[in-house]
C-alpha cells in the first residue's frame, strides 16, 4: 500500500510539476527525490520526533535540543560535509539558572573556486506544542493525513532544512557532481532571539563567510497554498513606550477623583493621536521618507495570486481597511503601520477596580519600511508626543522611549540568486512565482546581509496556511518534495549565472 | 510609669477637651473613661491580635474571624446587651471552595420606649497585612509609639467599634441610667462587599430596625489630624466597561498591521472622548442634573480645616487641577469625576509584544453626585459611545455596559443626629465638626437608609493620617479615647432632642 500511495503522490507530484523534465543531471536528481521521498518523510519524522522547543528554558528540553543538533551535525557529515560545531556559551535566565545555548552548526561541502557557494540559514527548534492545546494529533509524531504533514517544526523550520539537505543528497547518492559550493549556518536558538548568532556571524565574517555568494533562507510561507513565492523584503520595527507618571503609588478613584490629572486620561490622549480611523499614521512627516510607488512595484502587486474574499474569510474579519488586493498588499508590505499594543501599569484584570493608576506606561511600534529613517522616526515620534502632551497642560510627567529598532530589508530583485530561484521555480512548478515581502520583522535576513555584506535571498516552501507557530502545523508532503527540487534546480540555475 | 503616663495623657487629653466638663453624668462617664484608658487599649490590643483578615478566602483566616466576632458577642454580652448571633450562611468561591460567613450580630441594650434608639453599625474584619509589605511593627500587635496605636484594624474599624463598647461600658460600670437605647449591627465582611448583610437587614426591617431612631456608622475619617468631622454625603459609581472586538484571537503586527481596524485604536478613541484635560467629562448632557451648589453650601466648604499645601505633599502630587480648598472639595464631593481604570485584554506586562489585541475591554467609572440618575448615565454614556463610535466607521463591534452601579448618599444636615453629633463634638473638643463628604461610595450607608428608612449619620473618630488599608495603619490614643467620650455625649445629646 505504502509503495503505491508513493506511486499516485508521485502522479499527483508530477500534475504540478513543468510537463517535461529537465534534461540532464536534474531530471535525474527529481526522479531520484520523486523516488526516495518515502526515506525524506521518514527523517523529518525522526526529526520532529525531537521536541527541540527553545523557548521554554527548562534542562530536559534544552537536552532534546542539544540532541537535535547533533542529529543534525551527523546528518551534515554522512553527506560529506566539514561541519564545525560551535560553542556559544550559556542562556542565563532571569530567575539566575542557567542553560546551555546549543551549539551554532557551520558546516562546508566543496570548495571550488570556479563554483559559486550558497549558504543554507535555517534553525531546529521549535515553539512550545502540547497536544491539550487543540492538537489533533501528537504534536511531536509526525502524521501524514491527506498528504498533509502534521508535527511541531515539520514547516518552522526542520522540513525547509531537510529540503535542502534533500536536494544535496539526491545528487551525492547519484554521485553527481553538485553545482555549487554548499555551505550550512545552522541554529537552536531561533524561536527566542537567536542568541549567540549575531556575534558569530561578526567574527566568521572574514572566514566562514567570505567565500559565500549568497544566504538562502527559507523560513516562510508563501502568500497561498499552491502558488510558489519569493520574498524579498520586510518590515522593519521601531517599537515605543510612553510613560505618564503622577506618582508612583495608585490612587483610590473615590478619594482623589475629580482633581488630579490622571495619568490614563494623558496617556489615552497621547495614544490617541497616533493615528486615525483609517489606519493613517498622524505623527507629522512620518511619510516623508517613504519609497514612493513606482510602476513596477504596481505590476508586481497585481501579478500576485490573493483571493480578498479568501483571505478575509480566513481571518475571520468582517472587513479590512482597504478592498482591493493591491491596496491591502501595499499596506501590509510597503507602507508602514502603526499598532498600540496595550498599557502596562493600569487595570488589566476581569472585574471592576476603580483604581486611578499612578504611572502608566503605553506601548506601541510603527512597521518600518524602506527609505525610513529610523532615528528620524524616533524624533519625529517623540516630537509630536512632547507637542499633543504640551497641549494638554498637564502637570504629570511624560517620558518617551525607543524601546527597540529593528530596520527594514529590502532585496534587490535584480541579483543572480532571484533570478536563480524565479527560474528554478519555472522549472520545478511551471509557473512564475509570486514577488512578495513580509510585513513582519525577520531580524536575521538584516543581520545577514548588513555583517556579511553577502546578498540574501528568502526562497520559502511552505503554504500559507502551514500554520507555523501554532496549533496543528503541518507541511504539505507536495511542498516538502517539490521544495527539495527546487533547491536542486536552485543550485542548478546559481551555477549558470556564475559562468 | 505606666500610671504617671496615663496621667500625663490625660491631661493632654483634658487640653483637647472642652475647658469646662458638663455636669452630671457625663462628667463622671468622662472622667471614668479617661481613668479606663489603658484597659480599653488593652481590650483594643487583644482584638487587633486576632487576625480576622475576610479578604484572603483560607480557612485559618476565616476560624480567626470567627473567633473575633465571637469575643465580640461576648463583650456586647458582657455590658447586658442581649446579642442575637445570626447565621450568614456560606461564601462560594470562584475554585468551588466553600467558607462560613462570620455571623452578624443583632444586639440590644434596652427597650425604653421613652427614649431614643440609637444603633451602631460596625464591621469586625480587616484587610490583609504582612509586615513584610512595610510594617514598621507587627500588624497583628498593637504597638504604642508616640501617642499612636498602631495594628491592623485600629482605626478600620475595631477602633470605632470598641469606642462605641467603651462608651456604654462607662454608663454601666457607673451604674448611670443609658441615656438611649442601644442597638449594635456587627458584621465580619466588610472589607469583602458585606456579604449577607443587606438580605438580613431587609429581612429585619420590621423587627430588630422597626424601633431604631437612626444608625451611626464611625468607618471613616476626619479631613485634618485634630479637628473633628462629621460626614453627610458620600458619592455613588458608575462602572463601565466598552468592548471593541474585531476577533476573540490576538494579530500579528507584522502581519495584519496596516490593514485592520485595530480594536485598541477604537478602544484608546473612545476612551479620549469621556473626558478633557481639566478633568470635565465631555459625555452630553451629564451635568444636568447636578444639584447646584448654593451659597449656604458654599460655606461649609469655606469653613473647613484644610491646608492645602500640606494636603497636595501628603498625597506626593506635583499640581492639583485645581488651586482653591473650595474648588478642590466641590471637585471630590460635590461634582461627579470620571476616572479611566485600565484596558482588559490588552498587552500590560513589561517588555515589547508586537500583537494587535484582537478583543478589548476598557473600564472607566464616573463617581455620582446628588441628583444624578443612574439610569440616565447609563444612557448618556451609551449613547455619547456609540455616537464617538459611528463617527469612526470602525468594522468592529462594540458594546457597552453599565457593570456597576452605586448610588450617592446624602444626609439632611438638620436631622436630629446631626445635630446631636454636632453638640456633642462641641461638649468633648470645644469645636465646630468639619462638615464634610465622602468622595468615595460606602454602599452600606445608602442600603441601610434605603433599606430601613432610618436616618444614617456618619460620625469617624480617625484622623487623616491613620492609614486604614495601607500600612502602618494607626489610630491614635487621643483619638480612640476622646472618641468614647464622644459616643457618650452624643448618647446624652440624641436623648434631649428626643425628649
Amino acid at each position: 500500500a505504502e509503495s503505491l500511495l508513493a506511486f499516485l503522490l508521485l502522479l499527483v507530484g508530477g500534475m504540478f510539476s513543468a510537463s517535461t523534465l529537465p534534461p540532464g543531471p536534474l531530471e535525474k536528481v527529481f526522479q531520484y527525490i520523486d523516488l526516495h521521498q518515502d526515506e525524506f518523510v521518514q527523517t523529518l519524522k525522526e526529526w520532529v520526533a525531537v521536541e527541540s522547543d527553545s523557548v521554554q528554558p527548562v534542562p530536559r528540553l534544552r537536552r532534546e535540543l542539544l540532541r537535535m543538533v547533533g542529529l543534525a551535525a551527523d546528518r551534515l557529515r554522512g553527506l560529506g560535509a566539514r561541519v564545525a560545531s560551535v560553542d556559544a556559551g550559556f542562556q542565563q535566565l532571569s530567575d539566575g539558572q542557567t542553560l546551555p545555548i546549543p551549539p551554532i552548526l557551520l558546516a562546508e561541502l566543496g570548495s571550488d573556486p570556479k563554483k559559486p557557494t550558497v549558504c543554507f540559514y535555517g534553525h531546529l527548534d521549535v515553539q512550545p506544542a502540547r497536544q491539550e492545546d487543540g492538537w489533533l494529533t501528537d504534536p511531536y509524531t509526525l502524521t501524514e493525513v491527506d498528504g498533509k504533514l502534521y508535527g511541531r517544526g515539520t514547516t518552522d523550520n526542520k522540513g525547509p532544512v531537510l529540503a535542502w539537505i534533500n536536494a544535496v543528497s539526491a545528487f551525492k547518492a547519484l554521485d553527481e557532481d553538485l553545482p555549487v559550493n554548499i555551505k550550512f549556518l545552522i541554529e537552536g536558538m531561533e524561536e527566542s532571539g537567536s542568541l549567540a548568532l549575531e556575534e558569530l556571524v561578526r567574527k566568521e565574517k572574514s572566514g566562514f563567510f567570505s567565500s559565500v555568494d549568497c544566504i538562502v533562507i527559507s523560513d516562510n510561507l508563501w502568500i497561498s497554498r499552491r502558488k510558489p513565492a519569493l520574498i524579498y523584503g520586510t518590515r522593519g520595527n521601531s517599537y515605543f513606550t510612553v510613560e505618564v507618571k503622577c506618582r508612583d503609588q495608585d490612587f483610590h478613584s473615590g478619594t482623589f477623583g475629580g482633581i488630579l490629572n490622571e495619568p490614563m486620561a494623558d496617556l489615552v490622549a497621547l495614544l490617541g493621536s497616533l493615528v486615525d480611523a483609517s489606519g493613517r499614521i498622524l505623527v507629522p512627516g512620518i511619510y516623508g521618507h517613504v519609497a514612493p510607488v513606482t510602476e513596477e512595484e504596481k505590476r508586481v502587486y497585481e501579478a500576485i495570486d490573493l483571493d480578498v474574499e479568501e483571505y478575509r474569510n480566513s481571518s475571520q474579519v468582517k472587513k479590512f481597511l482597504f478592498d482591493t488586493k493591491e491596496e491591502l498588499l501595499m499596506h501590509l508590505w510597503r507602507y508602514p503601520s502603526l499598532s498600540i499594543h496595550g498599557i502596562e501599569g493600569a487595570f488589566h484584570e476581569p472585574g471592576a477596580k476603580t483604581v486611578i493608576p499612578g504611572r502608566v506606561i503605553g506601548k506601541f511600534s510603527i512597521r518600518l519600511v524602506p527609505h525610513m529613517d529610523m532615528s528620524v522616526v524616533e524624533t519625529q515620534v517623540k516630537q509630536h508626543l512632547e507637542y499633543i502632551f504640551s497641549k494638554r497642560n498637564s502637570s504629570n510627567q511624560m517620558t518617551v522611549s525607543m524601546a527597540l529598532g529593528l530596520h527594514p530589508w529590502i532585496a534587490n530583485i535584480s541579483d543572480h540568486q532571484y533570478l536563480a530561484a524565479k527560474r528554478a521555480i519555472k522549472t520545478v512548478f511551471g509557473t512564475e512565482p509570486d514577488m512578495i515581502r513580509d510585513g513582519s520583522t525577520i531580524p536575521i535576513a538584516k543581520i545577514l546581509q548588513d555583517t556579511t555584506q553577502k546578498s540574501v535571498i528568502m526562497l520559502p516552501l511552505g503554504a500559507v496556511d502551514d500554520g507555523e507557530h501554532s496549533q496543528n502545523e503541518k507541511i504539505n508532503r507536495w511542498n516538502y518534495i517539490e521544495g527539495s527540487k527546487l533547491f536542486a534546480a536552485f543550485f542548478l540555475e546559481m551555477a549558470k549565472l556564475h559562468s
